[in-house]
């Protein structure tokens, strides 16, 4: 479907690595503290655990696609950036991970309080570059997404543990938690470029389908991935007690037997050694692993669907490649 | 000095009841979550464990002094006691604290994670807010204060348990993490109305000038204090073995025993039951509680002076007389 030598957001990268350097110079810049060293050591940390600059990415793409000239997208990149950094601070406090893109977490490294101060500082500086770029409507798309976040995470924090944990109550959370922040980052770059409101709306569109795309890639991968390749520990989530649709999809299937294993391993967090990969069984047994990518597809395809208004250029192109990326890196 | 019957910020909160009614209400609206009922029952319990609002009268009040007649100072109001309430929560889980107004912290009654995403989400609705008074100026003026606060608390967590931190250092966390919101309450005030530069300039003095003395004064309280009064455990910053002015003074005075005493209880943090006592008799030997009250007396003079240039009112002369008050209840 794709040329499978180059991933495609390393492709997206090579197209916009001029701006993509401005934005990771404006990064390092803008994360460090005058009074506070330990911000700028954390931050050095975090900037060096290289990310893949996704949402940057996507926010250039959009300003790409939309033909934007001026200076402002590169503010743009490195806010969604700032925004993302500042909630996988306090997302490792929140999953007590010690792992984060297969370095050694923050929470870890130094400890609980300095995740969630300098996650705040974040925050706040990238509501500073907000006010740079001077335009309120985006500002108050970017506020409504770090709110959905927000309400997303805590949506999983109170569905955790729970095996009654619906799968709309699942679209929910992953839609606050990682699709809000992939919608307002291509949203942004169609706002800054003043597109047209149906432009815009199939550049957030994209950007939403392709985060519940991604978030259910990753939620599969939990289970059937590549540790080196994802970066953190198989079985994460299966032992944080997280509710994914795998597992939402596979209880709704269950037998006596089967309940009484989640019960036990979900619910009462009663767990073995073997457990994850009787849970893995379970899992396959219920083709629950297949609905789950049958789902992500579907995601997938409806990202795509919302590009079509827009003229072909290698960008959306890219995007498109993207989108298939996103769920094919599952096999 | 003034009438002690009834405290100053109770007088400017019947004299400005109407108006912190509506605040109020905003505030119980604004924070409740559609989706995730868990951030509601928690925003209810810290509406109703009744703090002064203070940062919202000072908002409230600054507006008044400058004639404002709109009605953006309401959600300016209920602004700055979001961005207040979301350092709190995040405060007590950096703190480990379990009492919060003489009650029980969030992070006690529920868990650290609901305080950290909570505190995310109520950031992020002040930023809401703010682009709906559609202000860029009082959003840079906010969102530079949110920088700060983070990075006051980044240095306080850095200076702990560390017995050479000077009072340089003190006077730079208290900035950020107390004086910085009482600052922009007042300074928002004032550029909501319009006011001129210099006026704007002497609110914000003020602010900053009073969110210092009144920090000293709580640093004070932590050991001189009344439990019932102050809502906390006496001695909660020396177990937390936080470098407050009244201990940095000491230090700067101590001779070899006492020297020795703050390495065992601050550096290495073995502390027994009977160090409380004996870390507040070292202090009244050195004079440290004195020097520190003086300090706070001359911080609340400056914001006295502030006010200087604008013209009498009733709410000037409480101000004035809060001023007094965030100091004298020391005694």
């Amino acid at each position: 479907m794709f040329d499978k030598s180059m991933k495609p957001y390393e492709r997206l990268r090579a197209l916009l690595a001029d701006d993509l350097n401005k934005v990771s110079e404006l990064i390092s810049l803008r994360m460090q503290s005058k009074h506070a060293p330990l911000i700028s050591d954390i931050s050095s940390h975090l900037i060096n655990s290289g990310g893949k600059r996704l949402r940057s990415l996507l926010t250039l793409a959009s300003a790409e696609l939309c033909g934007y000239e001026g200076i402002h997208h590169i503010q743009l990149a490195a806010i969604v950036e700032f925004i993302h950094t500042a909630t996988l601070l306090h997302d490792d406090v929140v999953d007590e991970s010690d792992q984060r893109r297969g370095a050694s977490s923050v929470n870890t490294l130094w400890d609980n309080s300095s995740s969630v101060l300098v996650g705040d500082y974040l925050f706040a500086r990238s509501f500073q570059l907000m006010t740079e770029v001077g335009r309120l409507d985006i500002l108050e798309a970017l506020s409504d997404a770090s709110a959905k976040i927000a309400e997303g995470e805590v949506l999983q924090l109170s569905a955790s543990e729970n095996i009654t944990t619906s799968e709309n109550i699942y679209y929910k959370i992953i839609e606050g938690k990682t699709a809000a922040l992939f919608a307002a980052s291509m949203k942004v770059g169609g706002m800054l470029s003043n597109a047209q409101d149906n432009i815009i709306e199939a550049l957030s569109s994209y950007g939403n389908a392709l985060g519940i795309s991604f978030q259910i890639a990753d939620d599969i991968l939990d289970f059937t991935g590549n540790e080196a390749q994802i970066g953190k520990t198989l079985g994460d989530d299966f032992r944080e007690r997280k509710l994914t649709l795998p597992i939402i999809d596979s209880i709704s299937k269950a037998d006596n037997k089967e309940l009484k294993f989640w019960r036990r391993t979900i619910e009462d967090g009663n767990q073995r050694k073997s457990d994850f990969d009787q849970a893995l069984e379970i899992l396959k047994r219920n083709s629950s692993i297949d609905y789950s990518k049958k789902v992500a597809i579907n995601w997938s395809m409806n990202a795509k669907e919302s590009l079509s208004v827009l003229p072909e250029s290698s960008v959306k192109n890219i995007l498109d490649e993207l989108a298939d990326y996103v769920v094919f890196r599952v096999d």
